[in-house]
């Protein structure tokens, strides 16, 4: 059998190596439309800002040595430029020689993977303007910022790789501006989420222009709309990318609107023998069941495996993704799986969301680091449809948890009983996934009843928002019009609230502000509980207003985690 | 409603804040032994070896905070010393008085934990002898070390407590040699994944002591049997703990053979309103079934929950215990969930293996560490039945995706599919879990065919040992006998086999093995491959010869975890 293999990276290598463990006999040939296969891509920024010092570790696989193991035929600089799937075959041009030939296939794999979106915008022509896709793109801006030393970049677009390239930048002493269409950056995650974030963005000396659009690029500048000019002597496009699948236009296999590939649950197109993979294929989300693009490194690793047994003959499924994901930043970790919950807003799937608060390991062991826990599930059974971490220390070791939690149907009731390694450097004998799922429990349950940030605009004045916090902490600022009631001398001041108003609590992280709630509910009050607490409340605040030297001070001393 | 609880630390102290947070109306008293309530007792080794510096960092919980909070009518220094179910009555000792008093309950709440086993051996009562429960033995040990100065100290005994001293006691500049009556330390890992353990706690300059008993402790050593003693200024009991129920000895609650308190899963004892937990109750293993004795402190807090809220008319299960623990032992992490392959055995439970070395991270990003891992699963559905892993970075991560695997009877093919969170800092495309999930499924599909290290010895004279690794690897250290073809030359080479022996294939860890496993059996042979590879058969080597000095330099100079 001649299996032909379009793309040479995670999910086309992926699929060769385990097409020959398969089978000795079979042809298989790899056609790289650049000159490197199997390369390091999620590592490039970190080349970049010399992180990784040595060029060759990007490189997996050199064409030889995939070929000594895995005795495949790879042609680097060998573009396939259509495919025939009536015929059967594929035409490539050698990039090398300037030839183009015809190669038959009996099976065919489709991994050419997504490129960077470059806009029609004024500007794009010039030779600061970078895209970051594959090794002569790294090596290209690295060269720059070595050699030219700009003084500033403008990344334009805060998603993965825009983040990821100005930690990178940043460390290689340019100074960074981000600037990103949406009102915050790293789409996985949501607005109420991302505002730890953007202080820590200006805490570590960045600018961020949020809801903002560039409209042209100039020698020195970004042009905003509002006539907003970003100073860049270098400028970085990564607003998204697209699948490239141009070749295919007119083979007949099925694209979509996006020019993304079609394929079902065992990686099939639309067409008979071929299959497709990675980035450029579309791939069913787990929780809303939509077809969605999800180009993620992992996903394309196991499709390439799926897709070598279903060629030898197997049926394996492809059972969707869910968009696991995580950024570096600095310290900082972002962390995502499943939908957040603008998602689950307009795609109609009813939900219900708690924010936690939770230390990366016991209080009492040094170094501990406060992290963000937004949990997203299903009104009725409790059923876990997303969860996003914003945090230091752990939140990979989290989100890992909630994201099994969701592949698996799990509920809140489940984490709260998972038995998970503690001892003190590593976690709390309560980890946060306990707690995270103790707390979503107590709302199903009707024990702890939330309110949240966005419903403070809409709260009677007739109402009493009580801040059960410290004195001390109460007078170090508080959300405007709420008395202070400390929790633990409540009982004995009951009498100072009245019995006729709805109480809305508010404590530090939501904590105290559930005790609180018992005891005045079981007195007859009717009250609700800020999820999330002042904590988030002031993030947001400090967010809005710009207070990049705040947070900076309160990193420093760790206030900022208390 | 009155409610006793006996004991005041991670279960009673959980079961307390509940229980008010579940009803403002109960009165519930707390009588606690010692003079403190809900302290951070996993913290005592750090407070000792000065890693955590504060005294008053180690109590979580005052009696007045808690009282405070939760309105709890804590009583320290009071033991409960009797208890008289029919009469629903406890009798108190009040050390701060002398006085002995009668409670009577409405119901009541066991959690008295564990006491350190002290065995008759002459020498115990020298004030050089130690045990290591709570608070003032914590302030003892530190004292004597810092007043003292001792220039060595033998642990008997190497569980949790025992190497987490050592490691805190080797920190204060004493040197530690650690006393295992078993063939390893460490009983929740097998054997086979203790060698690198061993050799660790060498290179890190400790002693160790294997299948060797104490006989008597002097002045300033601990007699071994054989004659051999051991120089000891210092010497700490840690050979396990016993339930502290002497107290419940004329109460008619059921007790087991070793003292613990049984219980069903509503954490009811065997007699009405009188309910137990934590470290003094025997609770389901949820693999083997087994009624077994599991002090964890995750668990206990758990069970406090459990407890309240089944007081306050719920009916809540404890779906038992796996066993997930963690250990910290300086770099390294050793960490096991659920049945080790010698409780398998014993128990009779058919069960499978693999062993995989994974980096922490992707391996072109700078820091990654190997981690060794042992998967058991159940040989007909891959149902995971326990995980052990042995490395640095990331371990603890892993073990609680196994422990959820087994939890919620995940298999083999489920840890292939985990969407878990990737980018180059926290994991790599296919994670370690992945992985594992990748070559336990090859096995159970026949497509990789294991031996094992123990198959060495019992392998006919007329088969072929066959090392794939590189000329180089080769010559640096093999297993006697066998010859060297490496991977990427075999398909050439081929002739040089005899196709009428059987062929068992070595490599460095397993996966180079594999994929010439595949290429020899579709050219007509008949093959094994060692699960672990080279790398785990020298570990085994270095811990029995003692290679102390090697072993520094290859942690050293990062060879060892090629």
């Amino acid at each position: 059998m001649k299996i032909l293999i379009v793309g040479g990276v995670a999910g086309g290598a992926s699929t060769a190596a385990r097409l020959r463990r398969n089978s000795e006999k079979d042809e298989i040939i790899l056609f790289e439309k650049g000159a490197h296969i199997s390369f390091a891509n999620c590592g490039l920024p970190y080349y970049i800002g010399n992180v990784i010092t040595n060029k060759e570790a990007l490189l997996l696989q050199t064409p030889k040595s995939f070929q000594d193991r895995f005795r495949v035929d790879v042609r680097v600089n060998s573009e396939v430029v259509s495919v025939n799937c009536e015929k059967k075959t594929v035409c490539v041009k050698n990039h090398d020689t300037g030839e183009t030939y015809i190669q038959d296939y009996d099976k065919l794999v489709l991994s050419p993977g997504a490129a960077p979106i470059v806009p029609e915008m004024k500007g794009m022509a010039f030779n600061h303007v970078f895209t970051l896709r594959n090794i002569p793109d790294a090596y290209a801006i690295r060269d720059y910022v070595e050699h030219t030393r700009p003084k500033s970049c403008a990344i334009i677009g805060g998603g993965f790789i825009g983040l990821e390239m100005a930690e990178n930048l940043q460390r290689s002493g340019v100074e960074v501006s981000v600037i990103e269409a949406a009102s915050h950056v790293m789409a996985p995650i949501d607005n109420d989420m991302a505002h730890d974030l953007h202080n820590y963005m200006r805490a570590k000396g960045m600018k961020l222009y949020l809801n903002s659009r560039a409209l042209a690029v100039t020698e020195n500048s970004v042009v905003l709309e509002k006539g907003i000019e970003v100073a860049a002597d270098m400028i970085l496009m990564s607003i998204g990318i697209t699948p490239e699948t141009g070749f295919l236009k007119d083979s007949g296999i099925a694209l979509g609107q996006r020019g993304e590939i079609i394929v079902n649950d065992y990686m099939e197109t639309s067409v008979k023998d071929v299959y497709a993979l990675g980035d450029a294929v579309s791939v069913r989300h787990i929780v809303s069941g939509k077809q969605m693009l999800i180009p993620l490194a992992a996903p394309a690793n196991k499709q390439g495996r799926i897709v070598a047994d279903n060629i030898c003959g197997q049926k394996q499924k492809y059972r969707g993704s869910q968009g696991t994901s995580i950024l570096k930043l600095f310290e900082m970790s972002i962390a995502a799986t499943g939908e957040k919950e603008a998602s689950l807003m307009s795609s109609g799937i009813p939900y219900k969301k708690v924010f936690t608060y939770s230390l990366s390991h016991a209080g009492y062991y040094p170094g501990g680091r406060m992290m963000s826990i937004k949990l997203l599930f299903s009104p009725d059974e409790g059923k876990i449809l997303g969860a996003q971490i914003v945090g230091y220390e752990g939140v990979d070791k989290r989100i890992d948890t909630f994201a099994n939690a969701l592949r698996f149907g799990l509920t809140v009731y489940d984490l709260q009983e998972m038995e998970l390694a503690y001892a003190p450097p590593f976690s709390s004998a309560k980890d946060p996934v306990n707690m995270a799922g103790y707390v979503a429990g107590n709302v199903l349950d009707g024990k702890m009843k939330p309110f949240y940030i966005e419903d403070l605009s809409s709260i009677q004045e007739e109402a009493v928002l009580l801040d059960v916090r410290t004195d001390k902490e109460f007078e170090g600022g508080h959300i405007h019009g709420a008395v202070n009631i400390p929790l633990d001398s409540l009982r004995s001041r009951l009498k100072e609230i009245d019995k006729n108003k709805k109480v809305y609590i508010i404590c530090q992280i939501g904590l105290r502000g559930y005790i609180a709630q018992r005891i005045l509910d079981q007195n007859g009050y009717e009250t609700l509980n800020l999820s999330g607490g002042y904590r988030l409340y002031r993030a947001a605040e400090m967010d809005e207003k710009d207070e990049a030297e705040f947070y900076r001070n309160c990193l420093h001393c760790g206030k900022i985690i208390e």
